[in-house]
């Protein structure tokens, strides 16, 4: 791809809502003066894409390029990009731009910006284009919204950290997860995954919640101390005020009043899921042991650097299943069935 | 009364479920060694005393005499009793025991004791027998689970902070309202009044945001700077991200997001009011923007008195209107009306 002008990349789409994805191309602009072009090599697969191609969150823009989990070689860098050189191992996550002038910008948490963060598909850029995401050959990003991805990580297993890795972290060093701490991790899928990686890296002691127990030994080699199923009633009863903090990366609704007297008193369930629907809730189960219902949303860029660098330390990559372009409806299919250990990862050489 | 044997105190009871209430007599045990005889003087009356006598969080236990919001003079003390001397000017809250041992009492967290603290009515107290509450000339209360009314405080007017002042206090407090924070308070009723009270006195900037305009002379001259109705649309647009800290005393079901979008990036709704059925909510409510759904359940002994203690060195008591005890069944239709300002209190000497 050229540097100079506006071009077009290979891409597979949406081409309306709820369709098959499709190869397609779609426009890349012009690299700016303070733009990256990234030549992308891997592009998770996170639930969210499969809800905004369904269009669960309304209104989506089509066609769609979902992806917002990219890992990546810089191939060019405008003239006055400083933090990136040609050959860069770089990433790039769910938002590639926002106001930087107000308060949330200015304090590092651009997903925050008052004036909407830009998201890297499904979005308008302050140009007024659509933008694309990461199921494609190429994509110019300001290098304020690309992050470096450490040597010690490879470029597949690092692509889910982008989004997954983030959306975890994020809330489990907010709410201090770490020595002494215990914490309940709600399903464990993609996001899930990297909860107990990153939990058990930080320290704490990790329960796995999941529907069965299909997958404990997974489970209790990603890190986990305890994997028990909640369709066992008894999980609820036993394990009553124990968890410090509970984070539920489940997108279908479930009845959080039952994970919430989970939580010790004073203490935090944090939904990183988003249900389309809203949930029903008791709110006895936060007065009573004046407990808490937090979200979270992914992080800012700077704290995700900090996540690359902290899952690089650690050895953390996501687990995962690479595939060509041309299986991504499959994989689509296989998401939504749970049948995925743990992140399915498109290699972009295919496209 | 007498002091070394079990006696019957005049009160009233609903005999049963949603009855009226009507004069009786209770019985109230002996005065043991750590037992202090309080000569009730007045008694709040509580929303939470309207739903349980409605039997509205099942099950109930008849005849029931509501009343945690009691202040009273100590006629008599037991002989290990070292907190309290005769003549002492002491109220009762919410509870009247717990267990003493577990983690959360020796936190000076009774109210989340893992027994469950006695409730100081509709509950049966460590020997197996019914409570009975404050609609009542006499109570009979371990002095541990007493506090001591300061000089500064009328017993009529300080009545009301055993529930609402400390249901207010404790998470104003916990989520530091102060100067330079922004606390909205929801609802002006017994609970909310204290708040705005209680948030003005903290140094915190309040506004209320209530159902219309009714009573904003009253609100700004407790102390609130801004009053706003939540029945205008504009107030969710206008004050969107404004809040530090949202309180919510509203025990109808509200649409919880609407508040929540009004907090700031990373901030709390408190909820301490206690809706009957489940709410609906949704939770990206909770996800844009970092946010908290919290809730808040009285407070420790030992907050209650620094409550009071607070409130009588900022020469705050509850707005109250004092009525006769034979008015009580009408000042239930008045509280489900919403027409008090902003607390009946009753004369126990009308008893």
């Amino acid at each position: 791809m050229s540097q100079a002008t506006a071009t077009r990349a290979a891409a597979y789409a949406a081409p309306a809502p709820k369709a098959p994805l499709e190869r397609t191309t779609v426009p890349r602009r012009a690299v700016g003066p303070r733009d990256v072009l990234v030549e992308i090599r891997y592009a998770g697969i996170c639930h969210s894409d499969i809800h905004q191609v369904h269009d669960g969150w309304h209104e989506g823009i089509y066609p769609m390029v979902p992806g917002h989990e990219i890992t990546g070689v810089v191939t060019a860098a405008g003239a006055e990009v400083t933090r990136f050189a040609v050959g860069d191992r770089v990433g790039v996550g769910v938002i590639v731009d926002s106001c930087r002038t107000c308060e949330h910008c200015l304090a590092g948490q651009e997903q925050h910006c008052a004036d909407g963060p830009t998201g890297t598909y499904n979005a308008l850029d302050r140009a007024g284009e659509p933008t694309y995401g990461g199921y494609s050959t190429h994509i110019v990003v300001d290098e304020g919204y690309a992050v470096r991805i450490p040597d010690a990580l490879s470029l597949d297993a690092a692509a889910p950290l982008l989004c997954a890795g983030i959306t975890l972290y994020s809330p489990l060093r907010r709410w201090q997860a770490g020595p002494g701490k215990k914490v309940a991790i709600v399903g464990l899928g993609g996001l899930g995954h990297m909860g107990v990686k990153i939990a058990k890296a930080l320290g704490a002691e990790v329960t796995v919640l999941s529907q069965s127990l299909r997958k404990k030994d997974d489970g209790l080699a990603l890190g986990a101390t305890h994997y028990r199923a909640t369709s066992d009633p008894a999980t609820f009863t036993e394990l009553a005020g124990r968890f410090d903090l509970v984070v539920s990366t489940v997108s279908a609704p479930i009845d959080l009043g039952a994970y919430l007297r989970l939580v010790r008193v004073g203490g935090t369930l944090v939904n990183v899921g988003a249900p389309e629907e809203p949930v029903r809730l008791d709110l006895f189960s936060v007065i009573n042991g004046n407990r808490s219902l937090a979200g979270s949303m992914i992080g800012g860029i700077a704290e995700t650097q900090e996540m690359l660098d902290f899952c690089a330390a650690h050895g953390l990559g996501a687990e995962i299943e690479l595939i060509r372009a041309d299986q991504v409806n499959d994989a689509y299919d296989r998401v939504l069935a749970g049948d995925v250990r743990y992140r399915f990862v498109i290699d972009a050489a295919t496209i």
